[in-house]
């Protein structure tokens, strides 16, 4: 039996100048139109006014005519330029009280920080009578809900960490309670060490093999390309294990280049790995210019596998300090597989540990000769059983190879200690 | 005299499923109004429709009651599902036809590539009659400019860095050519080394005393303050003249935290102090791993002045690798004045620079003690003549706290060099 769902269209508006003139990005939009997406909610327009009377009402007077749930950021601040409260009310027609429950919250809010409540700050709980308040326990503006049974409107703040706490504790729960969801399962599997075209040549058959009800989207970015199934029925349980079936099928066809099945990054896995077997980490990077390094240690707790790098960027430097032999640096040049393997292995012994890597390259633009274009990037891995070169030809683009090249790293540790 | 000008308003309007489905940021809308705030004209409202064409001729409509401007992006690539191109003919009524130039011009674009010209791609050449064709030489959609007198109407392609060619090469210059712009002078001053608030105290009796043509805008970012200053009047010259008088007043005001009057960041403007000097650089970083060096070498030509780095992650690495005395490990740890002074002095004589900078501290989330906090950092810098050390109380988030610390110590070794 197919139960034919009523898809639920929703209206993302953002309210405030600060967007129009350009002077900050929107990141509270496209975290929306994902997490929406995630539950089934499709987004079908997004608007951006500032801070206005007239435009704000137009846009919530378009919105409400197209969509069934209208979700608003911004504006929402004590100041006078903030509007959207004041138009909310005018909209639904609505008078103003002081909201007893906000009240205490904000004014709770302020006595853990050890701070007075301003009158300023005690009008935040002046809400709209009609509206439903959304307690936003990380911050002191409410948001607020208003529901005439045809469209809902969700007012919140534009801080994007107050707004994204309202939404996953809040707003979606009240969304799924209020409405008739389609019930929608995401994987998510992340692949590296290949293009999206050769990886869609790849997997064709089993991507047209897919039931109707699954579908698959290609989501690259820095060498790495993100595989997300979306799959959508009426019985959760049964959605996950058909997911899970699928994916099974796909680990089998490409399994060299499959490195997480949790949505995690890749410096993240390789951190996993190294911890689970015991084994340390040291780099010498040349052309990546302590990009590689950077990587490695924005995960928490690194320290238990990465001892430290070398940054020999000068050709004297690789000598002096690093260690690289001048013949093998004078016969074959800095960026060279000769030298190369010498940078992974001398890195490796000089920092006593059990991994040691190499990156030495042309990022450009100047650099470059005949031979070796900008973008020649040679890598290395070495343990104590063997060392691995590789040679990559990345881009044109300086701060693009410097990224393609240590992420090529990254998944060089990654196939070496899984093989 | 005061010449009244009516003031030009935009709408900005992006057409892509993938947007609303938020799996690609929309970056080409913000800087479509940073840019087109520089030349005075306001956007006043933003859209984003999917791939369907009823969204976007509805779009159009309502575009062309409250804009004087509409500039479009996507929807222009050579497959079905763009549809901008036959929206735009069904709403201007237009027929199409092969648009001669045009298609020298994509022919041209496929023959410079060593590649034969599809039919798909000869249909990129297939326009409206009623739209003037406006060249896209980084690319094969070309864009279209209709005009009916009352509305412009432009479209664009999605693809960022084509985009950006266009409006600056053509699309700039027409709208100038046909609408009557306001003449807009601005100035970007940028800083270092202290926190909006304080910024804002310090320059506030210089800020009240601007005369009503010019206003000031605070962009803080990273440890950094974007100082905006926006004239506008009749005269450009004078107008430039004006604006670089208040910036002279201002220089006098906080001489020691304005880096740059260009808009560069602080690790181009550090580089160019290095090059000027004939100095050269050696960096140990042991909190900041990696990040610090990563900074100094995205900027092309910094080999130059950067001779290398050492990341002394692990303690034990600090002693063997980068030659810190045991004793003064032992005795006030790593996260102290005393290591951080060896620190920087030690990889300043190993790698044999002229300067030396350092970093050690807790970026948490691990780590921390009663006396050292999660974000407490040192840093130092180290030449000929003296070693300068300072202690930062940073923030709880290991990535922001990476990221301040290599600002602050940019920010240092500028201050030691202009001193």
């Amino acid at each position: 039996m197919t139960i034919l769902m009523k898809i639920v269209k929703a209206e993302i508006l953002t309210i405030g100048d600060e967007i129009l003139y350009g002077q900050i990005v929107d990141t509270n939009s496209r975290w929306l139109c994902e997490r929406l997406a995630e539950e089934g909610i499709r987004v079908i327009w997004k608007t951006t006014v500032g801070d206005r009377e007239a435009d704000i009402l137009q846009a919530f007077h378009y919105a409400q005519k197209r969509a069934d749930v209208v979700l608003i950021t911004g504006g929402l601040g004590p100041t006078s330029d903030d509007l959207t409260k004041p138009c909310l009310a005018k909209f639904f027609d609505s008078p103003m009280a002081i909201h007893e429950e906000a009240l205490q919250e904000v004014t709770e809010f302020f006595k853990s920080r050890g701070r007075e409540l301003t009158e300023l700050n005690r009008q935040q709980a002046n809400l709209p009578v009609k509206c439903r308040k959304v307690t936003n326990r990380t911050g002191t503006a409410p948001g607020m809900w208003f529901d005439d049974g045809q469209v809902i409107f969700v007012s919140m703040p534009g801080v994007p960490h107050e707004m994204k706490v309202i939404m996953n504790e809040q707003v979606i729960p009240m969304l799924k309670n209020r409405l008739e969801l389609p019930v929608i399962h995401h994987s998510i599997i992340r692949t590296a060490g290949i293009g999206e075209s050769f990886l869609a040549d790849k997997i064709k058959d089993w991507e047209n093999a897919l039931p109707s009800n699954m579908s698959l989207a290609y989501l690259p970015n820095l060498g790495q390309v993100k595989l997300r199934i979306t799959a959508n029925g009426s019985d959760r349980e049964a959605l996950k294990t058909e997911a899970e079936e699928w994916i099974k099928k796909l680990s089998l066809i490409i399994p060299e280049y499959i490195y997480s099945y949790e949505n995690e990054s890749l410096e993240i896995v390789v951190g996993r790995i190294l911890r689970e077997k015991k084994l340390t980490l040291s780099v010498a990077e040349s052309c990546t210019g302590g990009y590689l390094s950077h990587l490695i240690t924005t995960v928490p707790g690194s320290s238990d596998y990465f001892l430290g790098s070398m940054i020999p960027y000068a050709y004297e430097i690789k000598k002096s300090q690093l260690g690289v032999r001048p013949e093998t640096l004078e016969k074959y040049g800095a960026v060279s597989e000769q030298t190369i393997v010498e940078m992974a292995a001398t890195v490796r012994a000089r920092f006593n540990t059990d991994i040691g890597v190499a990156t030495s390259g042309i990022a450009g633009p100047g650099g470059a000769t005949a031979e070796k274009p900008v973008g020649t990037v040679w890598i290395a891995y070495s343990d104590k059983r063997k060392t691995v070169a590789k040679k990559l030809q990345l881009s044109t683009e300086r701060l693009l190879n410097i990224q393609l090249a240590s992420v090529a790293v990254l998944n060089l540790i990654r196939r070496e200690l899984i093989d």
